[in-house]
């Protein structure tokens, strides 16, 4: 390819409304362009990184014994009213009718689609287990798309599927696939990424996993034990919390506290700290308005992906309004008005003296303790795990909160979606059973721009090899000698000869023109061909990460190319081989 | 892969919904799945039959140095409105609103996207000329979906779009790509299709073409001329009729005509042949319910493609209620009721003395001569060519109707969509200008179902080496043999090492089931091993065209079957080499 050919615009300066350093090199180095919110465009450097993380993603899951197959990017709403999801599943999921009024949806995720071919397949327990697996768009209407490719509505993903007769062989299969999925992002280049347990959310089912590309740009929070390893998205991690020591008890007191409307205020005011304090945070059911009031300890906050959980229902924030009987700014867990629902965090036993809302204006409670003073409670984990928190799996107070972009996860489903859609087989014993699935995604255009954010300096992408939009950038200074040009046209014909994949900058501009365009489009290894270079019978060969500049004697260029290359490709198969042994 | 893993189901009886033999194979094969009106899930074989057939296309387009991109499926209806097809497109073109009220359409084709893509990039001259292609999902509400893979309402699509400075630039491209186009198809395996001019009908502009799979379970006519070769969709030929030579003229005369309602009653009635009638044809605009009638010969039929494009606006077949003037059954061109549309086609001119409906119950007019009694009024050719025509290209009465499946399609766009989305260059006086565009589209899908089509048996595929699923498929034929198996599952080893595509049939099963899935799965080389064969030391191969059958020493197979296949692959490679020769 000659870069004076490719089509797309490149940019010197960053975009102003590109947040995240990924998002402002993709768009300054003519990789994508907008169209509409979340929606974009792909010029052709994106495309064919994206076809190579593909054939990466399709090589593991065959290697897993995947089949691959293709769902439909259009369904019929009856397929999601079969599974429950047409009604459960909020406005992420676009709706929308046909030319006839039929009701159809846009495929965010494929476990109905799945069922409903291999419904008749697998009726029997001989045909187990199996795999089937896509690389398809998809489409999921996000309220807030954002951080270029990282968030976005329209998006290519791998979803796979597997089909058990038993738990102990879904777990079987979710090990392969856990170790496939190590290989996969170390074969794009990114071994780094770590693995943490994660809520299972709407997919239903109860383990899972992200595959986590630590990043302060990241938009998950990720607890880890700084001593044992232990990880978990945040939104997953119970909140272990210990009981206050030197507390005590005193009776439930009501006091005047005019103009204080928030926990911070009233702490200050009493002159205790916020964990002896109990704030009440009011969120509504999305569909009904029904108030929500959760009662969490004055210094955590709310997870609201546990809350969500264990609500089972989708929630907003709340518009209180006259007609509520919720007093802003004074609600306690005491005497709380009749018809709202409450929710009770752990948190509340910790501490037996706590400071709270009266549920009348003006007026706070002191000397709440929860165990003694609210009937017929019951006390859940919906509060979110802080930094310096106590780990779950090993007990020391060693969490540490990081940043990560989830580029993959994994999910044992269980029963969920074949129950709901009667797929049924016979077992050994002519018995009908229900079979156990998994499921298992990738982002393809998300990788992309996760290992952009990894792999990148101020001038542009560093593309690993295996990914690279083409191995070799070979730039010609001084296009208008005829010398230079007649070796460098020539190594460009040789190079492809050999297979390599190489862009070739031929045009008549300034180096330094040329070196920002190469640094834009990030492609790992870089030739000279100069007027200078050419008089001491040599180009220049350098690695776009800095770790190699040298030269090659003018007719061992092609061989000295050609074993950067394969150097490079051995060193990232290498890597993929040892984060599995791990 | 081993056959006994491969999820999908296969049947025995053709399924009673399946109209043509692509379809009914395709689903008893185990290739697709149905999952709505239109939409269908692709198992395992299909999706490699047409991952292949991808690749074909890329190899190509990359020939013709296109550069792959990807646009967004779901669009911004703000792009459709730019163009003006966001109201002038029917129904099929899906239209709906995202979570926040904004308009959206699912792509049915991408001209716009890619203006929206390039708009920028082609600012200057020098950057032509260009083209960029993709590979993706497209969706179009279809009337009437039909023929499995024949006519769908989603399908996997390449769209490529080529931009011009000149009209002598694009014809040099579209030549380059209308052989690439005729390669396609030779590689794909169907190198019998033919190349026939068409109607550019919603795509604007005005040279364009189409390739034919002549079948006749085609659903485009085509008229082909057995005297110079001359070929054209019939909706795009042109009907040349010769003038009726011996009829004189006489005077325009009303006849009492009771209980006489068509053209075929009238001329029975009066013993004249159709062609000395004239009929009445009667559409209503799609948006605003205006009558439109067609005056043809009575032994013609309407063109309804011609008559839309000189319409420029979308028709139905008319409801002639109580309150339209029109005389349902005596309609006829003189003294038609004011304010109804009317369109005269050049037939009329052919016969000085017709019949026709009188404009009043019971009445026909006969010896109505078009030229002397119709004053003011234009004659356009709206009339569909029939056998036996006259070749507008050689001027033979050589014209014969075929049917056929297109497989492709390749336009001269023109301006239209550059000038109403404004993308202009500057040419190289630094004038404005208008890019030319051409368009190049191929179903990747219905190209699979169209080789399915021409080339399958009754019991089964028969896929071309280029674009079969496996390009071997290995019976082992009583897998109870421990020798015949060991040497099978040897074999199976060895072919892969040797890069080979091996389905690999291992079941205990009858050699009759074995061989009839062999069928259905349409593999071009089939091998089987068997206790008796073993015996004499050699497995039998066969190709599943009945064009070979042999045996090979057991320690030969690996290399007489490698030679088949790349002498397969040979063929098909020369007879792409031969279409664009000729």
């Amino acid at each position: 390819m000659k870069l004076d050919k490719l089509v797309g615009e490149r940019f010197k300066e960053r975009p102003s409304d590109c947040a995240i350093d990924s998002h402002a090199l993709m768009i300054r180095g003519g990789y994508m362009k907008y169209v509409a919110n979340g929606i974009f465009s792909q010029y052709m450097p994106l495309r064919r990184v994206c076809r190579k993380i593909e054939q990466i993603i399709r090589e593991e899951m065959d290697a897993i014994d995947g089949q691959e197959v293709l769902f439909p990017v259009v369904l019929p709403a009856s397929l999601w009213e079969e599974s429950g999801r047409y009604t459960s599943v909020g406005s992420e999921l676009l709706r929308m009718s046909d030319r006839n009024g039929s009701k159809l949806v846009l495929g965010m995720t494929h476990e109905e689609a799945c069922v409903q071919l291999v419904r008749e397949y697998g009726q029997t327990y001989t045909k187990y287990p199996f795999m089937v697996y896509q690389i398809q768009t998809k489409f999921r209407d996000e309220a807030r798309p954002r951080g270029g490719l990282i968030r976005v509505r329209e998006f290519t993903m791998k979803d796979a599927y597997s089909f058990h007769t038993s738990q102990e062989d879904l777990e079987k299969y979710y090990a392969r696939c856990y170790d496939a999925y190590k290989r996969i992002f170390a074969r794009a280049g990114i071994p780094e990424v770590v693995v943490v347990a994660s809520d299972s959310g709407m997919m239903g089912g109860s383990i899972s996993h992200e595959y986590m590309l630590l990043t302060p740009v990241g938009e998950d929070s990720i607890a880890i034990c700084t001593d044992c390893g232990f990880s978990a998205n945040v939104d997953a991690a119970e909140n272990i919390l210990e009981k206050k020591e030197g507390i005590e008890q005193r009776p439930l007191e009501k006091v005047y506290t005019p103009n204080i409307h928030t926990i911070e205020e009233i702490c200050e005011f009493l002159h205790t700290p916020l964990d002896e304090s109990c704030k009440a945070v009011v969120y509504q059911k999305a569909d009904s308005g029904e108030y929500i009031v959760v009662f969490v300890r004055g210094d955590l906050e709310v997870n609201e992906t546990k809350l969500t959980s264990y609500l089972g229902c989708e929630i907003v924030p709340a518009q209180i309004t006259d007609d509520c009987p919720l007093k802003s700014g004074y609600i306690g867990p005491y005497n709380l008005p009749e018809g709202i629902i409450a929710v009770y965090d752990r948190s509340l036993l910790t501490c037996e003296s706590m400071s709270c809302g009266a549920n009348e204006e003006e007026y706070h409670y002191v000397g709440l303790c929860a165990q003694r003073d609210l009937k017929g409670v019951e006390y859940h984990d919906v509060s979110k795990i802080k930094t310096g928190g106590i780990c779950p799996k090993c007990g020391k107070k060693a969490i540490e909160i990081s940043r990560g972009i989830e580029v993959g996860n994994i999910f044992q489903l269980g029963t969920k979606y074949t129950k709901s859609m009667n797929m049924q087989y016979l077992d050994s014993n002519g018995e009908p059973q229900y079979p156990i699935m998994g499921c298992y995604g990738i982002g393809v255009g998300r990788l992309a721009a996760s290992v952009c954010e990894a792999k990148h300096d101020d001038y542009g992408v560093i593309w690993p090899m295996s990914i690279a939009p083409w191995q070799v950038h070979l730039c010609l200074v001084r296009a208008d000698d005829e010398e230079a040009r007649a070796y460098a046209d020539k190594l460009y014909n040789d190079l492809q000869k050999e297979g390599i994949e190489v862009i070739y900058d031929d045009r008549n501009v300034r180096a330094g023109v040329m070196f920002s365009d190469a640094d834009l489009l990030g492609v790992p290894v870089r030739v000279v061909v100069s007027p200078r270079n050419m008089k001491q019978g040599c180009c220049e060969i350098s690695l776009r990460d800095k770790s190699l500049q040298t030269t090659a004697a003018l007719d061992e260029a092609v061989s000295v190319i050609k074993n950067i290359v394969a150097q490079k490709l051995d060193e990232i198969k290498k890597s993929a081989d040892s984060v599995v042994e791990k």
